[in-house]
């Protein structure tokens, strides 16, 4: 039976996680697997933490050199978190011929292809399905399930703590701050939401998902990015209203003209497969040219479910005889310059707050209308109040541009009221 | 670049799907995987459907030894379906040292492991992930990214014949006769549809991912299987009154007990996962000690997306150094004998026409009492014809034998009336 030593760098939440699955299932592995696996070394600062564990002492190492110059150590296993030393650590893992297993999503996206190099040069592996969507095996589905496709679009809700605030927000008619207050509460948002909130977390995964399903390099930079956290409870009541419900969505499409990435609050219809992942769970949907619409649904995050896709990472390069050091079977293809595509297309929807005099409405329609903007829907939502009264247009698609022109003129006309919410709504 | 030469045996609906993706996609697959893969001969005794697929003249080939003899085929897709002469044909194929990539799930529920065995003596391949649910990735899934856990419990809705009839009597109201007249003149039902509407379909497939999913060795004998053709439309109506749906389930579980596998017709809560899959869609929904719950979702027949499985497959022998030639990658561990759970456990719903006399009632849930089973729900449905009273009855959780003797109790008494319906209520 084979051996694999493993090193486990942070034992956090991820790190603790995949520390208990190993364990329990050591025998299991054996069974079914046929490789011992064993963690013969971890790297955890807060030494009770790891002891609570109940990792023996000898295996606590003091630093990472200690960790690297054991000689049972065949894989390192980077749960850490944060850029700078994980970037250090998973490099001189890589240098020292250990091959890395990482959930690093920002690590990935900002330092992917510098570590990608190295890997390949040493030719040890590099594994990350645990670096997007948790315990969903979206990385191995794309790498080797559905290779004989060519991706055209790809639409996730990839983040659970936003998914679990809009949840809130829906379902109980919270507003923003206190959905974030509950799932901060419950461990699911962070004291410093930004990174999630924000949908720094998702474009992390967009990049590293839209460059396996596009085979292309596309670097987090490139992503649209606009967060949640200036939704308000008013119009998730409109859009459910009109069929809708609110979710950060990130979507990547690729076509003739380039490629197309975002992360950003959008409406889809009730009846969207989408629609009905609640709570922290987290969906990829997938357009092939072969295989049509695919989904894979799961947990995102948490301990076991992103500790899953580690050890399974653990397992694959345990079993497989090749080594997975490079995201692109064809390197130089990959690396060609892409086009990506900046003005988007997109329906929208769009409330107002309209000064409620004769005239207000043939203006602002005008202006949609001069914009090239055509209207599905404008409902009135409630009574004037102070001279105002809400208006909720819904427009066919058109592009980006021409609404943030609209917007602007509408604004600039100074008497026709105020623009108090623009969010897309996703058709497809 | 590598150069992957393939025959495929029979050009039906996935021969064509597959042929006519490989073909266009070989320089996507040039680009994207460094492989360059080509169509050197098929096995097709309709020479014109060969020549209307614009396959040259010369690649048609007049019988398997010829296939075989052709020193360009690396890789032999078996597509013909049916049992006897696919098994010769594969046979060959593994003696005469080529992989194969193979849609069969019949001729694998029955006869894998034969196959298996001489793949291993000859050191080829063998792949089958388009043998269930077409083009989604559950194979690929269960071997190379949820291998970290030990699925206890797996729930799928895997033939899209019957989840489209059954979705028409859902949504139309129809019956089954019309239902299924319906997907037969749509293409998803056959002339002869025995092999769908009786779960032998299912059931083969079930055969193979509960293997996979509890590392043993499933026969297809020993899956418990019912089929939809005694689906009443009535019941249907019942049911979606008390908020279930009816879907043909294929449901393996695995526990200290033993392994349990079924496949049949069963109302689930319309807000379970699977309760949304319609159509001709298919979805399996896995439980895994630490991923959680996680679902699958996407088209599990036609020419394209099983051709998206069959092409993949064949990337992945392409592309990987090791060859696939054992699901099982402990075989001893996977040989041992294994418990099988024959008496189920489930709840049940219940339709009787029933003797509208005092005291019938209480006869009847007096049996059911008797018998150890609680009542979740008793419902008068509609009003005394011909002195019969339509009652719907809703259990708890009880063991299939309780119910069988309840049935058989109440028949006996002769002066209750009679039992229309007997259908399983999965809750899980």
């Amino acid at each position: 039976m084979k051996r694999v030593g493993i090193a486990i760098l942070g034992l956090g939440v991820v790190g603790g996680g995949t520390y208990e699955i190993l364990t329990r299932n050591r025998e299991f592995y054996q069974k079914t697997q046929n490789v011992d696996i064993t963690v013969e070394s971890v790297l955890e600062l807060r030494r009770e933490r790891a002891l609570s564990l109940g990792i023996p002492e000898e295996n606590i190492a003091g630093s990472i050199e200690e960790v690297l110059a054991n000689p049972n150590v065949d894989i390192v296993v980077e749960v850490m978190g944060g850029v700078e030393a994980a970037r250090n650590f998973v490099t001189l893992a890589l240098k020292s011929g250990k091959s890395v297993v990482t959930s690093n999503k920002e690590l990935l996206s900002k330092y992917w292809h510098e570590l990608e190099r190295l890997a390949r040069q040493r030719s040890v592996g590099l594994y990350y399905e645990a670096s997007c969507v948790g315990g969903v095996p979206i990385i191995r589905t794309l790498l080797d399930g559905l290779q004989a496709n060519r991706i055209e679009k790809m639409t996730g809700i990839i983040n659970g703590t936003t998914n679990y605030i809009l949840t809130r927000m829906t379902e109980d008619n919270a507003d923003y701050a206190n959905a974030l207050k509950e799932a901060q509460r419950l461990g699911y948002a962070e004291a410093n939401p930004e990174a999630d909130v924000e949908g720094f977390d998702a474009a992390y995964k967009l990049s590293i998902l839209s460059s396996l399903a596009f085979h292309t390099k596309v670097p987090f930079q490139k992503i649209y990015r606009e967060g949640i956290s200036g939704i308000q409870a008013a119009d998730i009541r409109h859009g459910k209203e009109l069929g809708y419900v609110l979710k950060l969505l990130a979507i990547g499409t690729n076509s003739q003209e380039g490629v197309e990435v975002r992360v950003h609050p959008a409406f889809i219809k009730a009846d969207h497969p989408l629609a009905a992942v609640n709570n922290s769970f987290n969906a990829v949907l997938v357009h092939g040219d072969s295989v049509g619409d695919i989904m894979l649904y799961g947990r995102g995050a948490g301990a076991e479910p992103t500790g899953s896709a580690i050890v399974s990472d653990i397992l694959f390069a345990a079993t497989h005889s090749d080594v997975q050091y490079s995201t692109f079977k064809n390197t130089a293809s990959a690396e060609k310059d892409v086009r990506f595509i900046t003005d988007f297309k997109s329906a929208y929807y769009i409330r107002l707050n309209a000064v409620d005099e004769a005239g207000t409405l043939a203006k602002i329609t005008g202006i949609f209308s001069k914009n090239g903007i055509s209207i599905v829907e404008l409902t009135q939502k409630g009574s004037c109040v102070e001279g105002r009264v809400p208006l909720v247009i819904v427009t066919h698609e058109t592009r980006e541009q021409s609404i943030k022109n609209t917007v602007a003129k509408i604004r600039a006309a100074g008497t026709l009221g105020t623009v108090e919410a623009v969010i897309r709504v996703v058709m497809g």
